[in-house]
């Protein structure tokens, strides 16, 4: 490293300070990149592209993202990144798959859907043969179709439904001042969706939608964290996780076949730190024994609800030291760090996560505030899953400029995109997460090296066994080539 | 560094993971200090209060300091922290060092004042023997005397002149959408202030003023950034900068005579970034004369005014170099990095202040995002000057917990702090500042030893001769033990 700058005449050598900022930008992710000459003609246009968009006010990473999405459709550098082949997504959660858009358009118009209006202004759905018994949260059942034809607006109505389902509003700050309102509403939307999306025929169009959407955005894999809930038919049978994993590696081969240039699917077991450390211990038997019998399915094991309310990795130690204990391997894929509780017990699952082994942490927002578990995870390439959208939706940060990220996109920390629970933050895909990453926290040194490292990064750091790695990189590559062509 | 942790059944060793979180705990700022019996029985005590007030709601730092202020002013932790020993002021402005408070209702009462409002809605002092001259952005002098004495309600009245000396309003979302907008009432009220302080027999009470409310906050040194503007008498004699200088230099010396246990103050010579490259460079032969004739008061150079707006240090490169080619020496106190315009010229300044050897960095609020001048900044043990309240107040950030150098004290950098525009700001001293250091971004994790260490790095990083750090260091020293004392 250049430390010591040559000064002539009292002024730093120009050459040398050139070479240290080039020895800085080399550092952030895909800074060591090395671009043909059609890419580098086409990130020279994509930086004139980006600089025309920072000097522009309001600047779309640092407003709330329900106020920037209109901003950021009519960017030009938002729409290059739609056509961008972005590689996986890895970080989604099954219930906000697919858009809202889509629940109430088309799942809510199918015959015998009920719905029920809750006290606190919530809503259930379910679908049944005949009128549905009271439940403790739902007195009184209506069947849609009736209760639509008695209604003068139906638009109005179904805007009214896709509302309870996802968290836009016109006034976020107002309606959410705090991260305790918000996740109220985030977890309420999950329930509401619940009745949709767990209905067994609703369950299969979904999965096919959700990889739709994706592939749409130019994505060619998924890495899906579900619970595996239970699903139903009409008639109130039950089907067990084992049918939803079925279900879900049968629509992958559908989806793939009906799409040769996707790469396919696979399963993050997730289940809620709400849970007691005997209920948990179960899980990880369960998710264990479903590994070894759907290999190609089942990716590892996470942990999913909000950080701050729910038990510590460290607390769950009995139960995560499980595997290890019984001789199997159950990769992990943890949540931590989704936190601004600097210094709480909360703070400290990212350096857990990293000593049980995990493969990627999930978010590591305070991360950059950890120099000890940044080198840990650094060493053991363990890369960040960051979500800019849902960060600031939940309230950890405002201006994406702000995002801890930052220091990690500085650094070239191992590092994936992606969108957490698009249906509820109102995306699509992944290319509004990656513009926030790329135009906000990046800033107008992230190049196209940048959104190539992180493309391939996707690939890199997936669950996949090194073949399909290999193949998917392959794939990418390609699509790759023919994006730079046809944007030049 | 134990990177390899011991598993035992699966789970990692818990006395290896205690020891990687006291390995990471000692790398932040203060993680070294050890503390006596005494320092630890108060900072368990300040422990305690911190995690009272990190779980009440709304958590002060998080919001905007014009709302945080009367909930910080209710805090324990604040009234501690009123009470011990800071150690050095190293980084206020001249033109906002007083209360506004102090210039409406002392100053603004003085005999001959006259006052013009403008047509962009600011204000105007002058002092005059006789009704001063219409000026270009002043057509029509009122003596504040006579208007006073129309005006029914002059409690209003005088509110709404220290309206015009600061930035506080109830609604600072609102009031000031934007960086342009704030930083438009901030020019404004420094050009209103102007023709009160500049008076000459203002600006000795001024300053010993200024020295007075340091020195109850427990303050015992000073570095102030001024532009030595010429002052004027009633009769419209000018003063020029050496005897503005002079005056800072007696009231300093009345001051310490007056109070023996405050140690002193020192003058930063500032010249505004929209001068010229010719101008900047007759400042800074001016300076370094100033600094021949004066060695004990003036500390060295700096560029203020809006990083963003103004030139680069590059630009004034030819006069940077100027002090090296005449083969003298002027330590430079750069302001650098108050910019979230990542990747851009103007975020470029903290690599130049470093290789333009400066002493320290004003701001930084960038250096988190530039991993190789970081590494420069703490080899060469150049600290940086935070300065909270004014990044959030200025829009770099609204929730502090994510202000970039939480990451700086994470990794314990050289960094001490400071409150910029104290009277802008509606702050006193370095209390508030200190409070926000403290508690949003060192979060629970930041103790007395953080405290304890960055008070120290105010005599450390002063521009004081090692003798007088000395000297310094064991009055602070007399100072906290008093104050550890006193408080348990
Ligand atoms: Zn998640
Ligand atoms: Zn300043």
């Amino acid at each position: 490293l250049l430390w010591f700058v040559r000064v002539t005449d009292g002024m730093p050598d120009p050459t040398q300070r050139d070479l240290l900022m080039r020895q800085e930008a080399s550092r952030q992710t895909g800074g060591r990149v090395t671009l043909t000459a059609a890419e580098q003609k086409l990130d020279s246009y994509l930086r004139r592209l980006k600089e025309q968009e920072m000097s522009a006010a309001p600047f779309p990473p640092a407003v709330h993202f329900f106020k920037a999405k209109p901003l950021i459709q009519k960017s030009p550098v938002f729409k290059l990144l739609q056509k961008m082949p972005k590689g996986a997504a890895l970080h989604i959660h099954s219930s906000s798959l697919v858009s809202a858009e889509w629940l109430v358009r088309n799942v809510t118009y199918r015959p015998r859907c009920y719905i029920c209006f809750t006290w606190d202004n919530s809503v259930r759905f379910l679908f049944s043969e005949r009128q549905p018994f009271p439940r403790w949260d739902c007195f009184y059942w209506q069947l849609l179709q009736t209760l639509r034809a008695r209604i003068g607006d139906p638009t109005a109505f179904d805007n009214s439904l896709i509302q309870h389902l996802t968290l836009f509003t016109e006034d976020p700050d107002g309606e959410y001042p705090s991260q305790d309102v918000v996740w109220e509403k985030f977890e309420k939307a999950f329930i509401a969706a619940a009745g949709l999306i767990t209905h067994a025929p609703v369950l299969r169009d979904y999965y096919y939608k959700g990889l739709e959407e994706l592939h749409h955005d130019n994505i060619m894999y998924l890495e899906l964290r579900s619970g595996l809930s239970r699903s139903y038919e009409l008639d109130g049978t039950i089907h067990d996780k084992v049918w939803t994993l079925k279900t879900f590696q049968e629509v992958t081969k559908k989806f793939t076949a009906d799409h040769p240039d996707f790469l396919g699917a696979r399963i993050i077991i997730s289940v809620h730190r709400a849970l007691t450390v005997t209920e948990v211990k179960a899980a990880i038997k369960d998710a264990i024994q479903l590994q070894k019998d759907f290999p190609d399915v089942v990716a590892g094991f996470d942990m999913v609800g909000r950080e701050d309310s729910g038990g510590t990795l460290w607390y769950f130690r009995e139960a995560l030291s499980l595997p290890a204990q019984l001789g199997v391997t159950l990769p992990y894929f943890f949540h931590a760090g989704e936190t601004d509780d600097e210094g709480s017990n909360v703070d400290q699952n990212i350096l857990d996560a990293l000593l049980f082994n995990t493969t990627r942490i999930g978010h590591g927002f305070a991360l950059a505030h950890h120099p000890l578990a940044k080198e840990l995870s650094r060493k053991r390439n363990v890369a960040v899953e960051l979500c800019p959208i849902s960060n600031q939706v939940l309230k950890l940060v405002s201006d994406l400029r702000n995002h801890p990220a930052a220091v990690l996109m500085a650094e070239g920390h191992p590092m994936v995109i992606s969108s957490d629970d698009p249906s509820l933050f109102g995306t699509a895909g992944l290319s509004y997460d990656f513009y926030q990453a790329f135009v906000g926290i990046g800033g107008l040194k992230a190049n196209l090296g940048t959104l190539k490292e992180l493309a391939v990064n996707s690939i890199r750091y997936s669950s996949l066994p090194a073949h399909l790695k290999d193949t998917g990189q392959a794939m990418w590559q390609k699509k790759w080539d023919a994006f730079i062509s046809d944007n030049l």
